[in-house]
């Protein structure tokens, strides 16, 4: 593939040698990207498993040549890879995260080319992995480089840690960090993992939804039993399942679990005014979706509704007669759903799941067995303070590089590492600094990343190390 | 296998040479029956088509020995068999209605030993098809065999039709019967294919209760979406449909569908003596179920509910993740459910139906398209006149080989044969005379007829005849 080298529109110059590199480089930079990308590192499948490890050397390859110093670190499941390269013990050290690992790729069919076989489509590079994450991971070795390269030495003292398993929901990441934490000691976190609000809309994440997940099922008799001799008897589970799931919203579109919103914050006027700014989003988000933004509280505008409020969703139901076609007069055995809770900031899982099972046994009718079970994985919400030097550094850099204003959001999502960080390193800044953008397909076929903003990206990356360079010490 | 003969323990004589000739020749009986079974005649398995066939031949053998003048009927499924032997057409003809083909085993597994290998067990001979319905239908053939081969020659014209589709919903015999009404034409309709209500409980079933299904679809974005990107924007179609069901019935088990009792007749003081008498079934109800019997109106007991009560069930519910293990965080595309509603004597099926209809429409929720298909394969229930001579030859006979009063049953179940057979032929009674027993697996593993019953409906069957033939004809 010959790479194109792509220009951003609107972007401000960042000054002199290492735009100038970057530019010139460019297409070697994507050719790099492009050689990541075919490694298909799929981490929840084992049949992968030497993918991940491959993804883990070409990383090494490329970090050792710019003269860190790397170390594999082994977990129970896949490797990460971390890599560091200390300037000046005076100067502070930024620590970033990103992943090699990527989602499945099923259906394949849906696919318009091989998922790790990339190609270019106008400014837009698509494949597995394009914007989730390695794309994102490179923009940070990239604007290291082309520091090297153009300055002969970093502003800052750099950390690499690139998980090996985000997507399988990281589930040694916590001890590999605490195991680790004093070399993965910092004075900022940079999470790049994320996307923009929009098209040339630079953001800043500082808040993500946390997560409560339960399996939730109805016991009903051993077998199915046949509706005529038993209609009107025996209690149908797959009824009272629905009819518990019904009751975990009001018609307000509340969820009425007791004490739900006891410790939701209200917004800030400045959260008022960043939401405001963001709204335009809400038609992006219901053409991604097909489908009218219905969903959730009335009286909240969609993007408040998706950044800062609490939600109940139902992921699944099972039970009884599954075929499409056809019928069947049983009154199924059981009958199972998957559902969560989305956090916000202040909301304690432990006790939004109390609650939860409370309520469930609450409504649980006579005759079945309600059971819940609580399902590994979720976490709490995440809220970082905005006023911060590594934060100003940050919007500051992307101020430069876009020309615009950064944009504050919260993930409407659940991403843990943020807060896994934060209990590490309590008294480090964790940035999110996301370039992806809505629509870009990071868990479904065709996948794809802006070109445009990959080359935005290496040069706000370097400009945030070079602004932190310049800040105090946190 | 050697077939041990079983004596009905409480059964009167119904004397002299029949009785005799059914003790010489049961092990014969059974021997035949047994060879019948063995035929896996799955009529919902396209791979047993030609031992539906056998199953025909089988029977057409059995009759045509014994001087009956056979037809096979051809549908655009399986065939049906026809017989008749008329003896003088001055007696009254009775039409015998019967089926066999059988329900598929799965899951196979559950079975103590091959379903097509009957085993005796005690009193009970184990088999698929033993009470449903081969067991049953060669009760009324050895009766004919037995009256002809100790009297010399039958006391009413018989015909028989036995079925070849009743497991797959007899999606052809309304055809067949209209096509071949005047060959069927008859003073009497006896269907064997039901259940006493308990053992030593003879039973003369004269209602069912009718159906209408459907399927219930919430179809929302075209694919599954990120709940943390979505949800609290976009409505949840699993959530949406919990909803909608859970709406169906109210706080005290009863159907909301507007104007859903509307035609729903109460009992009459008779009918409520008969309920009262077979209450002692909600005990078998509950061991067969293993739950309590909590489904239903609240403050009816558990037989009014089922005999005589309309319900509205869930058979399966379908959508979004349905993994029994892990989680995803999905706002599903789409949920489904399969449901049906039970109907008792008076209501109308297409009125129902519409209501029910009218009824989704209206709690269809913004934003997301709710639809409901009805499936083919309903209809309306079934109430019989219980003053018959035909009605009194039956409960004379039962009582007579029982020495029991029989019982006055309502199907909670739907049989479509009767009210068929009605349309038909509108000044016949029909008379559902079953000889099956409560907790017989007629659609599970390890189906099984008592063959005490088994002998007392050779001996009820044949009594039957002859007390018809006493009677005027209808």
């Amino acid at each position: 593939m010959s790479s194109k080298v792509v220009e951003p529109r609107s972007a401000a110059s960042t000054g002199g040698p290492i735009n100038e590199y970057v530019g010139t480089n460019f297409g070697r930079f994507l050719d790099e990207l492009i050689a990541w990308l075919k490694i298909p590192s799929i981490s929840a499948l084992s049949q992968h498993k030497g993918d991940v490890l491959q993804s883990v050397d070409f990383a090494d390859g490329l970090l050792k040549e710019m003269g860190f110093r790397t170390e594999v670190w082994p977990t129970k499941g896949h490797p990460s890879l971390f890599a560091e390269k200390m300037t000046d013990d005076s100067k502070p050290t930024v620590l970033i995260y990103g992943h090699l690992d990527v989602q499945p790729v099923d259906p394949l069919k849906l696919w318009k080319k091989p998922p790790f076989e990339p190609w270019q489509e106008g400014d837009r590079l698509y494949g597995r992995g394009t914007a989730d994450d390695k794309g994102q991971t490179m923009m940070h070795i990239k604007a290291c480089q082309a520091i090297l390269n153009t300055r002969g030495r970093l502003p800052v003292n750099v950390k690499f840690i690139i998980e090996g398993e985000e997507e399988i929901g990281s589930p040694n990441f916590e001890t590999l960090v605490n195991e680790h934490r004093e070399q993965l000691s910092n004075d900022a976190v940079v999470i790049s993992d994320t996307a923009m609000v929009g098209e040339n809309c630079p953001t800043i994440s500082y808040a993500t939804r946390g997560l409560v997940y339960f399996d939730l099922i109805v016991q009903g008799p051993q077998i199915d039993l046949h509706s005529g001799g038993f209609g009107g008897a025996v209690a149908n589970p797959a009824l009272a399942l629905a009819k518990i799931l019904s009751a975990m919203t009001d018609a307000k579109g509340r969820v009425t679990i007791p004490g739900f919103y006891n410790n939701v914050a209200k917004l800030s006027k400045e959260e008022q005014r960043w939401f405001k700014r963001a709204r335009f989003m809400a038609k992006e988000l219901e053409a991604a979706a097909g489908v009218p933004l219905t969903g959730g509280e009335k009286g909240l505008d969609p993007i408040t509704r998706v950044w800062a409020r609490p939600t109940f969703e139902v992921h699944g139901l099972v039970g009884g007669f599954l075929n499409e076609e056809g019928s069947k007069t049983i009154i199924p055995s059981s009958a199972r759903a998957k559902v969560s809770m989305r956090l916000v900031p202040k909301q304690n899982p432990d006790q939004v799941a109390k609650s939860f099972e409370r309520y469930v046994a609450k409504l649980a009718p006579k005759g079945l067995r309600v059971t819940v079970r609580r399902l590994e994985g979720g976490g709490p919400a995440f809220l970082e303070n905005v006023n911060s030097p590594a934060m100003e550094a940050a919007r500051k850099a992307l101020h430069e590089v876009f020309g615009v204003e950064p944009y504050w959001e919260r993930c409407g999502g659940s991403i843990f590492a943020p807060d896994l960080f934060k209990k590490a390193f309590p008294k480090t800044p964790v940035i999110m600094l996301g370039f992806g953008l809505p629509g870009e397909n990071a868990h479904a076929p065709n996948e794809w990343l802006d070109l445009k903003n990959f080359k935005r990206g290496i040069l706000t990356a370097a400009r945030f190390y070079e602004l932190l360079g310049r800040a105090n010490r946190n």
